[in-house]
Protein backbone atom coordinates (compact mmCIF):
# COMPACT_ATOMS: atom_id res chain seq x y z
CA UNK A 1 0.00 0.00 0.00
CA UNK A 2 1.43 3.63 -1.35
CA UNK A 3 2.48 5.97 1.83
CA UNK A 4 -0.41 8.49 2.60
CA UNK A 5 1.02 11.98 1.62
CA UNK A 6 -2.02 14.30 1.23
CA UNK A 7 -5.17 14.39 2.72
CA UNK A 8 -8.79 15.56 0.57
CA UNK A 9 -11.97 15.81 1.69
CA UNK A 10 -14.71 15.62 -0.27
CA UNK A 11 -18.27 17.11 0.48
CA UNK A 12 -21.36 16.95 -2.08
CA UNK A 13 -23.81 19.61 -0.85
CA UNK A 14 -27.13 18.63 0.71
CA UNK A 15 -30.82 18.78 -0.40
CA UNK A 16 -31.57 22.20 -2.05
CA UNK A 17 -34.82 23.61 -2.72
CA UNK A 18 -35.14 22.18 -6.05
CA UNK A 19 -33.93 19.16 -5.79
CA UNK A 20 -36.97 18.47 -3.59
CA UNK A 21 -39.19 19.74 -6.33
CA UNK A 22 -37.82 17.87 -9.01
CA UNK A 23 -36.15 20.40 -11.17
CA UNK A 24 -33.47 20.53 -13.01
CA UNK A 25 -30.86 23.04 -10.91
CA UNK A 26 -27.05 23.26 -12.66
CA UNK A 27 -26.07 27.08 -12.37
CA UNK A 28 -29.39 28.39 -10.76
CA UNK A 29 -28.46 29.69 -7.52
CA UNK A 30 -31.15 27.98 -5.29
CA UNK A 31 -30.37 27.63 -1.69
CA UNK A 32 -30.53 24.50 0.79
CA UNK A 33 -33.67 23.29 2.33
CA UNK A 34 -34.24 22.32 6.02
CA UNK A 35 -33.05 18.78 4.78
CA UNK A 36 -29.91 19.87 3.25
CA UNK A 37 -29.19 22.30 6.16
CA UNK A 38 -29.54 19.16 8.63
CA UNK A 39 -27.00 17.29 6.13
CA UNK A 40 -24.49 19.96 6.38
CA UNK A 41 -24.32 20.12 9.82
CA UNK A 42 -24.09 16.29 10.16
CA UNK A 43 -21.40 16.58 7.90
CA UNK A 44 -19.37 18.62 10.25
CA UNK A 45 -19.92 16.66 12.66
CA UNK A 46 -18.62 13.35 10.91
CA UNK A 47 -15.48 15.70 10.13
CA UNK A 48 -15.20 16.37 14.07
CA UNK A 49 -15.73 12.79 15.42
CA UNK A 50 -13.29 11.97 13.02
CA UNK A 51 -10.68 14.31 14.20
CA UNK A 52 -10.42 15.08 10.56
CA UNK A 53 -10.12 19.13 10.50
CA UNK A 54 -9.99 20.88 7.77
CA UNK A 55 -6.99 23.63 7.39
CA UNK A 56 -8.98 25.91 3.93
CA UNK A 57 -12.32 25.33 2.11
CA UNK A 58 -12.59 25.40 -1.54
CA UNK A 59 -16.33 25.60 -3.19
CA UNK A 60 -17.84 27.15 -6.11
CA UNK A 61 -20.21 30.29 -6.59
CA UNK A 62 -23.23 28.65 -5.73
CA UNK A 63 -24.99 29.40 -2.21
CA UNK A 64 -26.12 25.20 -1.99
CA UNK A 65 -22.19 24.37 -1.59
CA UNK A 66 -21.15 28.05 0.07
CA UNK A 67 -23.75 27.16 2.84
CA UNK A 68 -23.48 24.00 3.34
CA UNK A 69 -19.40 24.88 4.16
CA UNK A 70 -20.42 27.29 6.56
CA UNK A 71 -22.70 25.17 8.67
CA UNK A 72 -20.32 22.01 8.38
CA UNK A 73 -17.42 23.77 9.20
CA UNK A 74 -19.51 25.70 12.45
CA UNK A 75 -20.33 22.20 13.75
CA UNK A 76 -16.61 21.10 13.08
CA UNK A 77 -15.28 24.35 14.54
CA UNK A 78 -13.45 25.32 11.77
CA UNK A 79 -14.94 28.22 10.79
CA UNK A 80 -12.03 30.51 10.37
CA UNK A 81 -9.96 28.66 8.06
CA UNK A 82 -9.24 30.42 4.56
CA UNK A 83 -12.02 30.12 1.28
CA UNK A 84 -11.43 29.74 -2.08
CA UNK A 85 -13.89 29.82 -4.40
CA UNK A 86 -13.96 29.09 -8.05
CA UNK A 87 -16.60 29.10 -10.65
CA UNK A 88 -14.90 25.88 -11.60
CA UNK A 89 -16.30 24.64 -9.29
CA UNK A 90 -20.23 24.69 -10.01
CA UNK A 91 -22.60 22.38 -10.74
CA UNK A 92 -23.05 21.01 -14.10
CA UNK A 93 -24.77 23.74 -16.36
CA UNK A 94 -27.91 21.92 -17.30
CA UNK A 95 -28.68 24.25 -20.45
CA UNK A 96 -32.00 24.42 -21.40
CA UNK A 97 -33.06 21.88 -18.82
CA UNK A 98 -32.42 24.35 -16.36
CA UNK A 99 -35.64 25.33 -14.45
CA UNK A 100 -37.94 22.57 -15.71
CA UNK A 101 -39.27 19.61 -13.95
CA UNK A 102 -37.54 16.33 -14.62
CA UNK A 103 -41.16 14.31 -14.97
CA UNK A 104 -42.33 16.84 -17.00
CA UNK A 105 -38.85 16.69 -19.33
CA UNK A 106 -38.94 12.80 -19.30
CA UNK A 107 -42.62 12.76 -20.85
CA UNK A 108 -41.61 15.46 -22.98
CA UNK A 109 -38.52 14.13 -24.61
CA UNK A 110 -38.89 10.00 -24.08
CA UNK A 111 -36.83 8.02 -21.92
CA UNK A 112 -33.28 7.36 -24.07
CA UNK A 113 -33.10 11.19 -24.61
CA UNK A 114 -33.66 11.63 -20.98
CA UNK A 115 -30.94 9.41 -19.81
CA UNK A 116 -28.79 10.39 -22.54
CA UNK A 117 -28.73 14.03 -21.42
CA UNK A 118 -28.53 13.16 -17.66
CA UNK A 119 -25.70 10.12 -17.56
CA UNK A 120 -24.25 10.46 -20.91
CA UNK A 121 -20.40 11.43 -20.77
CA UNK A 122 -20.63 13.91 -23.83
CA UNK A 123 -24.34 14.82 -24.94
CA UNK A 124 -25.11 18.17 -23.40
CA UNK A 125 -28.62 18.89 -23.37
CA UNK A 126 -29.77 22.33 -25.65
CA UNK A 127 -27.85 25.72 -24.72
CA UNK A 128 -29.84 28.08 -22.43
CA UNK A 129 -30.88 31.31 -24.44
CA UNK A 130 -28.57 34.50 -22.46
CA UNK A 131 -32.58 35.94 -22.16
CA UNK A 132 -33.97 33.06 -20.88
CA UNK A 133 -35.85 33.08 -17.15
CA UNK A 134 -32.64 30.36 -15.56
CA UNK A 135 -29.93 32.46 -17.83
CA UNK A 136 -26.27 33.79 -16.09
CA UNK A 137 -25.62 35.10 -18.87
CA UNK A 138 -26.19 38.42 -16.98
CA UNK A 139 -25.32 37.11 -13.85
CA UNK A 140 -22.20 39.53 -11.78
CA UNK A 141 -20.09 36.90 -10.17
CA UNK A 142 -19.64 35.01 -13.65
CA UNK A 143 -18.32 38.33 -15.62
CA UNK A 144 -14.63 37.99 -15.37
CA UNK A 145 -15.32 34.77 -17.11
CA UNK A 146 -13.95 35.32 -20.60
CA UNK A 147 -16.92 34.50 -22.90
CA UNK A 148 -15.46 31.60 -24.89
CA UNK A 149 -15.03 29.79 -21.64
CA UNK A 150 -18.50 30.50 -20.16
CA UNK A 151 -20.79 27.74 -20.41
CA UNK A 152 -24.55 27.51 -21.96
CA UNK A 153 -24.78 24.11 -20.93
CA UNK A 154 -22.37 21.15 -20.01
CA UNK A 155 -22.21 17.71 -20.18
CA UNK A 156 -19.92 16.09 -17.62
CA UNK A 157 -17.06 16.01 -20.08
CA UNK A 158 -16.66 19.59 -20.32
CA UNK A 159 -17.29 19.75 -16.42
CA UNK A 160 -14.01 17.47 -16.22
CA UNK A 161 -12.45 20.11 -18.55
CA UNK A 162 -13.35 22.73 -16.75
CA UNK A 163 -12.80 21.52 -13.23
CA UNK A 164 -9.18 20.02 -13.64
CA UNK A 165 -7.56 23.40 -13.82
CA UNK A 166 -8.47 24.54 -10.83
CA UNK A 167 -7.73 21.21 -9.32
CA UNK A 168 -4.14 21.78 -10.71
CA UNK A 169 -4.09 25.19 -9.82
CA UNK A 170 -5.92 25.80 -6.82
CA UNK A 171 -6.44 22.83 -4.65
CA UNK A 172 -3.20 20.75 -5.46
CA UNK A 173 -1.11 23.64 -4.26
CA UNK A 174 -2.96 23.52 -0.82
CA UNK A 175 -2.04 19.81 -0.79
CA UNK A 176 1.32 20.51 -1.16
CA UNK A 177 1.19 23.05 0.83
CA UNK A 178 0.52 20.15 3.59
CA UNK A 179 -2.99 21.26 4.43
CA UNK A 180 -5.87 19.12 4.87
CA UNK A 181 -8.44 20.52 2.24
CA UNK A 182 -11.90 20.30 2.06
CA UNK A 183 -13.90 20.51 -1.14
CA UNK A 184 -17.54 21.68 -0.96
CA UNK A 185 -19.55 21.48 -4.12
CA UNK A 186 -21.56 18.92 -6.25
CA UNK A 187 -22.52 15.85 -7.68
CA UNK A 188 -21.08 16.89 -10.87
CA UNK A 189 -18.12 18.60 -10.18
CA UNK A 190 -17.35 15.94 -7.32
CA UNK A 191 -18.15 12.70 -9.98
CA UNK A 192 -15.32 14.83 -12.44
CA UNK A 193 -12.67 15.30 -9.49
CA UNK A 194 -13.63 11.38 -8.61
CA UNK A 195 -13.07 10.47 -12.02
CA UNK A 196 -10.01 12.33 -12.40
CA UNK A 197 -8.11 10.56 -9.23
CA UNK A 198 -9.51 7.49 -9.35
CA UNK A 199 -8.50 7.15 -13.21
CA UNK A 200 -12.53 6.20 -13.60
CA UNK A 201 -13.59 5.05 -17.39
CA UNK A 202 -15.76 7.45 -19.53
CA UNK A 203 -18.40 4.33 -19.63
CA UNK A 204 -17.74 3.44 -15.40
CA UNK A 205 -18.55 7.40 -14.32
CA UNK A 206 -22.09 6.85 -15.67
CA UNK A 207 -23.14 4.64 -12.08
CA UNK A 208 -21.01 6.39 -9.68
CA UNK A 209 -23.29 8.40 -7.42
CA UNK A 210 -21.82 10.63 -4.89
CA UNK A 211 -24.02 10.72 -1.83
CA UNK A 212 -25.00 14.39 -0.27
CA UNK A 213 -23.64 15.20 3.04
CA UNK A 214 -21.18 12.21 3.60
CA UNK A 215 -17.76 13.51 4.16
CA UNK A 216 -15.50 11.41 1.36
CA UNK A 217 -11.62 11.40 2.37
CA UNK A 218 -8.87 10.33 -0.04
CA UNK A 219 -5.85 9.81 1.44
CA UNK A 220 -3.66 10.27 -1.92
CA UNK A 221 -0.20 9.48 -2.37
CA UNK A 222 2.92 11.76 -3.56
CA UNK A 223 1.76 11.42 -6.99
CA UNK A 224 -1.54 12.77 -6.24
CA UNK A 225 -3.63 8.72 -6.53
CA UNK A 226 -5.81 7.31 -4.03
CA UNK A 227 -4.18 5.04 -1.43
CA UNK A 228 -7.43 3.36 -1.04
CA UNK A 229 -9.57 3.68 -4.35
CA UNK A 230 -12.63 5.11 -4.63
CA UNK A 231 -11.97 7.19 -0.91
CA UNK A 232 -13.44 6.45 2.25
CA UNK A 233 -16.55 7.84 3.06
CA UNK A 234 -16.74 8.85 7.24
CA UNK A 235 -20.39 6.80 7.16
CA UNK A 236 -20.27 3.83 4.94
CA UNK A 237 -23.68 2.58 5.96
CA UNK A 238 -24.96 5.96 5.36
CA UNK A 239 -23.07 6.06 2.52
CA UNK A 240 -23.76 3.08 0.60
CA UNK A 241 -27.80 3.39 1.59
CA UNK A 242 -27.69 6.36 -0.26
CA UNK A 243 -26.42 5.39 -3.33
CA UNK A 244 -28.55 2.18 -3.63
CA UNK A 245 -31.13 4.63 -3.20
CA UNK A 246 -30.25 6.86 -6.21
CA UNK A 247 -29.81 3.46 -8.54
CA UNK A 248 -33.26 2.12 -7.47
CA UNK A 249 -34.46 6.41 -8.74
CA UNK A 250 -32.94 5.43 -12.00
CA UNK A 251 -34.85 2.36 -12.45
CA UNK A 252 -38.08 3.93 -11.50
CA UNK B 1 -14.32 67.69 -2.22
CA UNK B 2 -11.44 65.43 -3.22
CA UNK B 3 -12.17 63.30 -5.93
CA UNK B 4 -13.49 59.49 -4.67
CA UNK B 5 -11.28 56.87 -5.93
CA UNK B 6 -11.66 53.41 -3.38
CA UNK B 7 -14.99 52.26 -2.06
CA UNK B 8 -14.71 50.78 2.01
CA UNK B 9 -17.88 49.26 3.75
CA UNK B 10 -17.05 48.72 7.27
CA UNK B 11 -19.47 46.32 9.50
CA UNK B 12 -19.19 45.61 13.28
CA UNK B 13 -21.00 42.43 13.99
CA UNK B 14 -24.26 42.22 15.94
CA UNK B 15 -24.86 41.19 19.04
CA UNK B 16 -23.61 38.25 20.47
CA UNK B 17 -24.64 35.50 23.13
CA UNK B 18 -22.31 37.62 25.66
CA UNK B 19 -22.54 40.42 24.50
CA UNK B 20 -26.20 40.02 25.70
CA UNK B 21 -24.96 38.64 29.12
CA UNK B 22 -22.68 41.52 29.82
CA UNK B 23 -19.42 39.33 29.71
CA UNK B 24 -15.73 40.75 28.57
CA UNK B 25 -15.67 38.61 25.77
CA UNK B 26 -12.38 39.78 23.74
CA UNK B 27 -11.15 36.81 21.45
CA UNK B 28 -13.49 34.55 22.97
CA UNK B 29 -15.46 32.53 20.28
CA UNK B 30 -18.87 33.24 21.32
CA UNK B 31 -21.73 33.40 18.25
CA UNK B 32 -23.97 35.77 18.06
CA UNK B 33 -27.51 35.72 19.36
CA UNK B 34 -31.15 36.27 17.60
CA UNK B 35 -31.13 39.71 17.68
CA UNK B 36 -27.18 39.56 16.39
CA UNK B 37 -28.41 37.39 13.56
CA UNK B 38 -31.20 40.07 12.54
CA UNK B 39 -29.17 42.28 12.72
CA UNK B 40 -26.69 41.19 10.27
CA UNK B 41 -29.40 40.40 8.00
CA UNK B 42 -30.46 43.99 7.99
CA UNK B 43 -27.09 45.27 7.49
CA UNK B 44 -26.87 43.29 4.10
CA UNK B 45 -30.43 44.48 3.31
CA UNK B 46 -28.96 48.15 3.79
CA UNK B 47 -26.40 47.43 1.75
CA UNK B 48 -28.10 45.74 -1.25
CA UNK B 49 -30.71 48.67 -0.99
CA UNK B 50 -27.98 51.25 -1.57
CA UNK B 51 -26.53 49.13 -4.39
CA UNK B 52 -22.92 49.00 -2.47
CA UNK B 53 -22.21 45.62 -3.66
CA UNK B 54 -18.81 44.14 -2.23
CA UNK B 55 -16.95 42.45 -4.29
CA UNK B 56 -14.40 41.08 -1.64
CA UNK B 57 -14.76 40.45 2.06
CA UNK B 58 -12.10 40.43 5.06
CA UNK B 59 -13.26 39.26 8.33
CA UNK B 60 -11.31 38.16 11.51
CA UNK B 61 -11.22 34.82 12.83
CA UNK B 62 -13.80 34.97 15.50
CA UNK B 63 -17.12 33.24 14.38
CA UNK B 64 -19.44 36.60 15.41
CA UNK B 65 -17.74 38.52 12.74
CA UNK B 66 -17.85 35.57 10.30
CA UNK B 67 -21.69 34.59 10.85
CA UNK B 68 -22.31 38.28 10.12
CA UNK B 69 -20.44 38.25 6.56
CA UNK B 70 -22.56 35.47 5.97
CA UNK B 71 -25.77 36.39 6.80
CA UNK B 72 -24.93 40.45 5.39
CA UNK B 73 -23.71 38.99 1.91
CA UNK B 74 -26.50 36.51 1.86
CA UNK B 75 -29.41 39.22 2.02
CA UNK B 76 -27.43 41.10 -0.02
CA UNK B 77 -26.58 38.31 -2.37
CA UNK B 78 -23.11 38.12 -2.38
CA UNK B 79 -21.87 35.39 -0.64
CA UNK B 80 -20.30 34.16 -3.45
CA UNK B 81 -17.60 37.11 -3.36
CA UNK B 82 -13.69 36.56 -2.25
CA UNK B 83 -13.49 35.96 1.32
CA UNK B 84 -10.08 37.05 3.42
CA UNK B 85 -9.35 36.23 6.95
CA UNK B 86 -7.20 37.91 9.39
CA UNK B 87 -6.26 37.56 13.36
CA UNK B 88 -5.34 41.06 13.18
CA UNK B 89 -9.64 42.33 12.52
CA UNK B 90 -9.64 40.23 15.41
CA UNK B 91 -11.58 41.76 18.66
CA UNK B 92 -9.02 43.45 21.39
CA UNK B 93 -8.15 40.91 23.33
CA UNK B 94 -9.21 41.70 26.90
CA UNK B 95 -7.00 39.96 28.82
CA UNK B 96 -7.79 38.80 32.40
CA UNK B 97 -11.08 40.44 32.57
CA UNK B 98 -12.14 37.94 29.42
CA UNK B 99 -14.79 35.57 30.48
CA UNK B 100 -15.89 38.41 33.08
CA UNK B 101 -18.94 40.04 34.02
CA UNK B 102 -18.50 44.03 33.59
CA UNK B 103 -20.71 45.18 36.32
CA UNK B 104 -18.97 42.13 39.01
CA UNK B 105 -15.67 43.93 36.83
CA UNK B 106 -16.69 47.54 38.08
CA UNK B 107 -17.50 46.72 41.59
CA UNK B 108 -14.56 44.50 42.27
CA UNK B 109 -11.83 47.55 40.55
CA UNK B 110 -14.06 50.71 40.86
CA UNK B 111 -14.95 52.83 38.14
CA UNK B 112 -11.72 54.77 37.46
CA UNK B 113 -9.76 51.70 36.88
CA UNK B 114 -12.62 50.24 35.01
CA UNK B 115 -13.01 53.49 32.54
CA UNK B 116 -9.27 52.77 32.02
CA UNK B 117 -9.19 49.25 31.17
CA UNK B 118 -12.38 49.82 28.94
CA UNK B 119 -11.58 53.20 27.43
CA UNK B 120 -8.12 54.55 27.75
CA UNK B 121 -5.80 54.79 25.03
CA UNK B 122 -2.73 53.02 26.51
CA UNK B 123 -3.64 50.72 29.58
CA UNK B 124 -4.09 47.20 28.87
CA UNK B 125 -6.07 44.92 31.34
CA UNK B 126 -3.76 42.54 33.44
CA UNK B 127 -2.57 39.84 30.95
CA UNK B 128 -4.41 36.24 30.65
CA UNK B 129 -2.39 33.29 32.00
CA UNK B 130 -2.04 30.17 29.09
CA UNK B 131 -4.06 27.98 31.19
CA UNK B 132 -6.49 30.43 32.20
CA UNK B 133 -10.17 29.39 30.97
CA UNK B 134 -10.62 31.95 28.83
CA UNK B 135 -7.33 31.71 27.44
CA UNK B 136 -6.65 31.18 23.38
CA UNK B 137 -2.85 29.97 23.94
CA UNK B 138 -3.91 26.32 22.53
CA UNK B 139 -6.43 27.47 19.85
CA UNK B 140 -5.54 26.05 16.33
CA UNK B 141 -6.36 29.17 14.58
CA UNK B 142 -3.44 31.04 16.04
CA UNK B 143 -0.64 28.66 15.86
CA UNK B 144 1.10 30.06 13.11
CA UNK B 145 1.30 33.24 14.69
CA UNK B 146 4.89 33.78 16.72
CA UNK B 147 4.78 33.94 20.26
CA UNK B 148 5.90 37.50 20.59
CA UNK B 149 3.19 38.46 18.35
CA UNK B 150 0.38 36.68 20.00
CA UNK B 151 -1.69 38.78 22.74
CA UNK B 152 -2.41 37.51 26.02
CA UNK B 153 -3.85 41.55 26.82
CA UNK B 154 -4.38 44.51 24.52
CA UNK B 155 -5.17 48.29 24.71
CA UNK B 156 -6.38 49.86 21.73
CA UNK B 157 -3.18 51.18 20.33
CA UNK B 158 -1.69 47.33 20.81
CA UNK B 159 -5.20 46.68 18.49
CA UNK B 160 -4.30 49.70 16.18
CA UNK B 161 -0.63 48.47 16.07
CA UNK B 162 -1.16 45.02 15.22
CA UNK B 163 -4.16 45.93 12.43
CA UNK B 164 -2.33 48.27 10.47
CA UNK B 165 0.00 45.86 8.77
CA UNK B 166 -3.07 44.25 7.37
CA UNK B 167 -4.76 47.65 6.14
CA UNK B 168 -1.80 48.28 4.04
CA UNK B 169 -0.42 44.62 3.20
CA UNK B 170 -4.37 42.95 3.15
CA UNK B 171 -7.34 45.58 2.39
CA UNK B 172 -5.21 48.47 0.01
CA UNK B 173 -4.34 46.22 -2.45
CA UNK B 174 -8.30 44.89 -2.69
CA UNK B 175 -8.83 48.87 -3.00
CA UNK B 176 -6.33 49.93 -5.59
CA UNK B 177 -7.50 47.22 -7.40
CA UNK B 178 -10.98 48.54 -8.03
CA UNK B 179 -13.05 46.36 -5.83
CA UNK B 180 -15.75 47.63 -3.17
CA UNK B 181 -14.14 46.21 0.19
CA UNK B 182 -16.33 45.18 3.03
CA UNK B 183 -15.03 44.30 6.58
CA UNK B 184 -16.69 42.75 9.30
CA UNK B 185 -15.05 42.97 12.19
CA UNK B 186 -15.41 44.59 16.39
CA UNK B 187 -15.85 47.45 18.15
CA UNK B 188 -12.25 47.76 18.55
CA UNK B 189 -10.80 46.72 15.09
CA UNK B 190 -13.15 49.49 13.30
CA UNK B 191 -12.34 51.59 15.63
CA UNK B 192 -8.70 50.82 15.33
CA UNK B 193 -9.15 51.75 11.73
CA UNK B 194 -11.39 54.57 11.98
CA UNK B 195 -8.86 56.56 14.21
CA UNK B 196 -6.32 55.84 11.50
CA UNK B 197 -8.63 56.52 8.56
CA UNK B 198 -9.79 60.02 10.24
CA UNK B 199 -6.38 60.65 12.03
CA UNK B 200 -8.51 61.05 15.39
CA UNK B 201 -6.44 61.90 18.10
CA UNK B 202 -5.55 59.28 21.12
CA UNK B 203 -7.52 61.19 23.27
CA UNK B 204 -10.58 61.93 20.75
CA UNK B 205 -10.84 57.86 19.51
CA UNK B 206 -11.93 57.50 23.32
CA UNK B 207 -15.63 58.61 23.09
CA UNK B 208 -15.78 57.07 19.52
CA UNK B 209 -18.24 54.60 18.99
CA UNK B 210 -19.31 52.30 16.25
CA UNK B 211 -22.93 51.03 16.07
CA UNK B 212 -23.22 47.22 15.37
CA UNK B 213 -25.02 45.95 11.58
CA UNK B 214 -24.98 49.38 10.54
CA UNK B 215 -22.73 49.47 7.19
CA UNK B 216 -20.41 52.69 7.36
CA UNK B 217 -19.10 53.79 4.04
CA UNK B 218 -15.95 55.30 3.56
CA UNK B 219 -15.39 56.93 -0.11
CA UNK B 220 -11.35 57.43 -0.14
CA UNK B 221 -9.54 59.58 -2.33
CA UNK B 222 -6.66 58.93 -3.92
CA UNK B 223 -4.14 58.66 -0.97
CA UNK B 224 -6.82 56.90 1.09
CA UNK B 225 -8.13 59.63 3.28
CA UNK B 226 -11.83 60.00 4.10
CA UNK B 227 -13.63 62.32 1.08
CA UNK B 228 -16.53 62.52 4.03
CA UNK B 229 -14.84 62.55 7.65
CA UNK B 230 -16.15 59.77 9.71
CA UNK B 231 -17.84 58.42 6.56
CA UNK B 232 -21.46 57.58 5.92
CA UNK B 233 -24.26 55.20 7.81
CA UNK B 234 -26.34 53.85 5.61
CA UNK B 235 -29.17 54.14 8.05
CA UNK B 236 -27.63 57.74 9.94
CA UNK B 237 -30.55 57.96 12.16
CA UNK B 238 -30.36 54.33 13.17
CA UNK B 239 -26.35 54.90 14.14
CA UNK B 240 -26.84 58.50 15.74
CA UNK B 241 -29.37 56.85 17.90
CA UNK B 242 -27.50 53.47 18.46
CA UNK B 243 -24.36 55.97 19.51
CA UNK B 244 -26.51 57.85 21.91
CA UNK B 245 -27.68 55.11 23.23
CA UNK B 246 -23.91 53.68 24.25
CA UNK B 247 -22.74 57.16 25.76
CA UNK B 248 -25.75 57.23 28.34
CA UNK B 249 -24.64 53.70 28.80
CA UNK B 250 -21.36 55.19 29.59
CA UNK B 251 -23.08 57.15 31.95
CA UNK B 252 -24.83 54.63 33.49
Amino acid sequence: MAAAAYKLILLRHGESEWNAKNLFTGWVDVNLNDKGEKEAVRGGELLKDAGLLPDVLHTSLLKRAIRTSQLALEAADRHWIPVRRSWRLNERHYGALQGKDKAQTLAEFGEEQFMLWRRSYDVPPPPLAADAEFSQADDARYATIPPELRPDTECLKDVVARMLPYWYDGIVPDLLAGNTVLVAAHGNSLRALVKHLDQISDEAIATLNIPTGIPLVYDLTPDFRPVTPGGTYLDPEAAAAAIEAVKNQGKK
